[in-house]
């Protein structure tokens, strides 16, 4: 449930998304975010905070049609983030530490603005969950909803 | 217009701002902000967030001196996202894929204080507007401003 | 002294934070920030807006445990950002450029969510000061508390 609180217009709440565990790779959540949280229509200006509370995923905002450019992304960052031999925190496997530096060059958090009941969001514009492990399981995201 | 509302001392706002077409590379907009948004000046403390509706052109803080800075990040985001045979989306031009890597490696949005009545940003901040296609056109950042 | 507004149970604060001068490299600052905030204990629901002021550190969450995984960002980035002779902005010592692509690919701000009084970070996030200057000096943070 979420935590809720409205005084005259203004409104703050907090809602918990589970995202379910998706393969390695980038993945379009919009709809999932969109669909966890009804409660955005009652907005008419406000912003939603999005935090993943992970540090081997990724959220970010790219282009929401072609299913190869997820594709691509997946091979460009991993091209990014080579394994090195010099690289002190070895024992998680191959794919960790590449993780964490993609964590942080995509960003973990997100504020997107709400219009009208909507996120307002470019026309080609859409969210993504970088999945950066290979067995990363299911993924927490807190969202913070306020506005009027 | 922007759409406003206020109850008391506690504000919201939001604003299309429709920037004039750039040239490719990076640029200082620290100021075409402020002046599309007088309003910031009744708010004593605030925060102003920026979206960027596009995905093949970035929002970013830096240097707000130096002209060839921007034009270092220029050379430095063009090497570090070469084209490559392996990519897939290839039917937009050689400057499309590299242009949605910039886009999620420097963010599309951002939150930027506000205290009394300016933005709070460091002596050498200001606001840099990747543009990362060479015909990337006018751009739309949706400004929402919330305080009192 | 942070500047304060309450009405009802909407509140606004924003306080500067100085941060003591640190080596070149990855540091774990949240309990600086956490420290420097009591007022976040009065919070139920609410968001944190932390402003780098500076354009050559860097703001990011990743993982609170291992201190390697910080020497190991600082191996990363510095690989990742390499001096290059084509590059014009050459004055200020080999580290200036690099740390100013350093922020831009970190980010210098950061919005977290307050549940309960305390930050809602996930157990193994914490926030990075990625300190990129041989003599940075002692770093400003302004924060913006805002919530119920």
């Amino acid at each position: 449930m979420p935590s809720r609180y409205a005084d005259n217009r203004f409104m703050w709440q907090q809602t918990l998304i589970q995202l379910k565990a998706r393969p390695r790779g980038f993945h379009l959540i919009t709809r999932d975010i969109e669909a966890a949280l009804p409660e955005l229509s009652e907005y008419q200006t406000g912003l939603l905070h999005l935090l993943l509370q992970h540090t081997s995923a990724s959220l970010s905002l790219n282009e929401n049609a072609d299913p190869a450019v997820r594709r691509d992304f997946e091979r460009f960052f991993n091209r990014l983030t080579p394994w090195h031999s010099e690289y002190e925190h070895a024992d998680e496997g191959p794919d960790d530490l590449p993780a964490h530096f993609k964590a942080s060059l995509l960003g973990c958090q997100l504020s997107l603005p709400i219009q009208n009941g909507r996120l307002a969001l470019g026309t080609w514009q859409g969210i993504y969950l970088g999945e950066h492990r290979e067995q990363g399981g299911s993924r927490r995201i807190l969202a913070t909803l306020h506005g009027i």
